[in-house]
């Protein structure tokens, strides 16, 4: 397949830069500086006294299914050959910087390219997701694993390269891993699940087992993100543990919480000024947040800022608030499929009560979905925005 | 097939009150009263200072795939047979009872009984759960309901009838039905569902479909609940709000709790002092538990009690325990897969936190699945009765 005929928003860059699909590793690795930035509104969510016009927009799953455009190159290549091709990853991750006026493009990728580097054979099936051919059965499968070998990871780097290039400061660019315990939920079930039977039956049965892969999957995430920051240009990372709320908070304390300490440390000691974002979705109690407070390395936070979903409670916030950590979030993205009135409305229920902070990014509760309508979307970022800077202007004169 | 060959612990019961299928029906409405109750430590959780030696035990989803004697019958019968031969379903309800030496027994049936007979087609299928034919696509569709047949809900009364005669007292008979918004979401996603996006497009789309639908449920479900403890002999009712938590707090209190409240109106109009659970899983806001706390009926509180699961925050018990309602929860199911010693450990736990009240009620956070162990299970009941009994003693000591 001729994929370069798909690649109509990255071209002027390629062009520019005399990127080939030959010279690209040898460019990326030779690159000095890219572009100064212009708009920096998210990274600057993370500084306590940044001022800012209104609040820094973008969305979970912004490419994907629901464009037009990202179907077209999807009706001719499978999910991890987009994945795995720089040059179609950083397309598909450019596609809603031209459709809306966000502030963050956040790479596309899959929070399964690692533990498919490490060893378990994934296909994304279509309507069923992911499908695991060989998942962990006992703990002795774990001998399985195997670090991933670093070049087959070298892909991410380049799409991250070539979509910060191609933004030209425009935005900023964010880069993610799955959390271990959700990776490590996927490894153990095979796919998706609904009851999460099999790896609760490891964690409290073969716990010891769980949190040796958990650890390692944590040594290893923190290096990917390293690496996405260093060598891609990520300037945010974030952190998305999907199932964080299929255990109680005080399971997630004693068992997932440690593996993500060793990846904040990790990561921190390499990338000290990258803000991190925690998305520890469904599980929103205050101990838990608490937990992730403590966290301290060096007398720096080990996580910057917490993407919320649309169930979060007030406590909690409270808590995010008083330790003057980021907050992204939350609108249920099934409000979009809503009527315009009720679109407005909830937007402005969500910016009156998360604006209070300055550390704020307007976000959807979880990711956008296929049948997501592109102009609702649009009214979602464009309203947003506006109402966001009209409480700034409100704040200023009062 | 011979469904009789299954009726081992019913069949004392028919032998002694001569109740045959042709003399059923007959014998239930010329019933005159249940046999004393010796164990009713479940209608006594309800009541403020009924003292109890130790705190009440019984399982969601206890009669079912897990246990063997389940299974010999599924392997001949497909689920709603099960559900609609009331012989059946009043031997597969005791079942569990024999095994354990629980304080409730809950009728075995299903949430999408009632919707089933307002003209939705559904069918269990193996591994999918429930898939219906019709499903509900636009408002117009809303005209296909119809108000059930009630002959066609006798099957459930006769199954409870037969069931409080089995049990002769020895523990408290649980009736129950899906709530509206849950029943309605089965009906719009035309089964499980990841997303909930057909639904919530409903919701936030096509509002005053959804309201009038949901008002529909709550009016056809509280009459067959009056039902179930008039003509059954239920003596405390649970609804079932699965999907509670799919949608954030501050719609559920706008769209879903109205609906709630007319189910909750009328039952309580016709069984003021038959206790009633909500259940609303995974929407565990404080600020939604206090909106059900201020549900009054004539100086009556329209709930009883809530079950929990078990990512409930400290701040809605507190709110729970201070409107002096029941608390029904809230051990994660998963716990029971993992090693003696940590069940026995998160039982502590659970008993420390919750039995600081009277009214409080052991159970799960959500239900029992085909791949626990029955001898895991029995070890949850004892240990919990054990160590729940041990609390109080120490209690009255000190």
């Amino acid at each position: 397949m001729d994929y370069q005929k798909h690649l109509k928003i990255l071209k002027e860059t390629l062009e520019q830069h005399k990127i080939t699909p030959e010279n690209l590793r040898e460019k990326r690795l030779s690159f000095k500086e890219f572009p100064k930035q212009i708009n920096n509104r998210v990274v600057d969510a993370f500084q306590s006294f940044a001022p800012f016009d209104r609040a820094p927009v973008w969305m979970m799953r912004q490419a994907g299914r629901y464009l037009p455009e990202y179907r077209e190159i999807k009706a001719e290549m499978d999910f991890f050959a987009t994945c795995q091709n720089p040059f179609i990853a950083a397309e598909i991750t450019l596609q809603p910087t031209k459709q809306f006026d966000i502030d963050a493009a956040i790479i596309f990728s899959d929070i399964l390219v690692l533990p498919k580097m490490m060893g378990m054979e994934i296909t994304i099936e279509e309507k069923k997701g992911p499908v695991i051919a060989n998942p962990l059965v006992t703990p002795d499968d774990i001998q399985r694993l195997h670090p991933p070998n670093p070049e087959h990871l070298e892909h991410v780097y380049d799409a991250l390269f070539l979509t910060r290039l191609a933004l030209q400061g425009k935005c900023n660019l964010i880069g993610f891993c799955g959390a271990p315990w959700t990776v490590f939920a996927y490894m153990i079930e095979g796919g998706s699940s609904k009851l999460f039977s099999k790896v609760k039956k490891w964690l409290y049965l073969y716990t010891e087992g769980s949190l040796q892969v958990l650890e390692l999957l944590a040594k290893e995430s923190a290096k990917y993100l390293i690496n996405q920051v260093k060598q891609g240009g990520a300037q945010v990372v974030q952190i998305f543990d999907s199932w964080a709320g299929q255990i109680p908070a005080q399971d997630y304390i004693e068992f997932i919480i440690p593996s993500l300490r060793i990846l904040f440390e990790d990561f921190k000691k390499e990338c000290p000024d990258t803000p991190l974002i925690m998305f520890p979705k469904d599980q929103n109690d205050k101990k838990v947040i608490v937990e992730f407070l403590k966290l301290i390395y060096n007398d720096k936070p080990l996580v910057d800022g917490f993407q919320l979903d649309s169930n979060v409670s007030d406590e909690t916030l409270v808590k995010i608030i008083e330790a003057n950590r980021t907050i992204q979030g939350n609108l249920e993205p099934g409000v979009l499929y809503g009527t315009p009135a009720i679109i407005k409305k909830r937007i402005s229920q969500m910016i009156e009560k998360l604006q209070t902070t300055r550390r704020y990014i307007v976000n959807l509760a979880h990711g956008l979905t296929p049948d997501h309508e592109v102009e609702k979307v649009r009214l979602f970022v464009q309203e947003s925005q506006r109402q966001s800077k009209l409480y700034k202007a409100k704040e200023i004169l009062e």
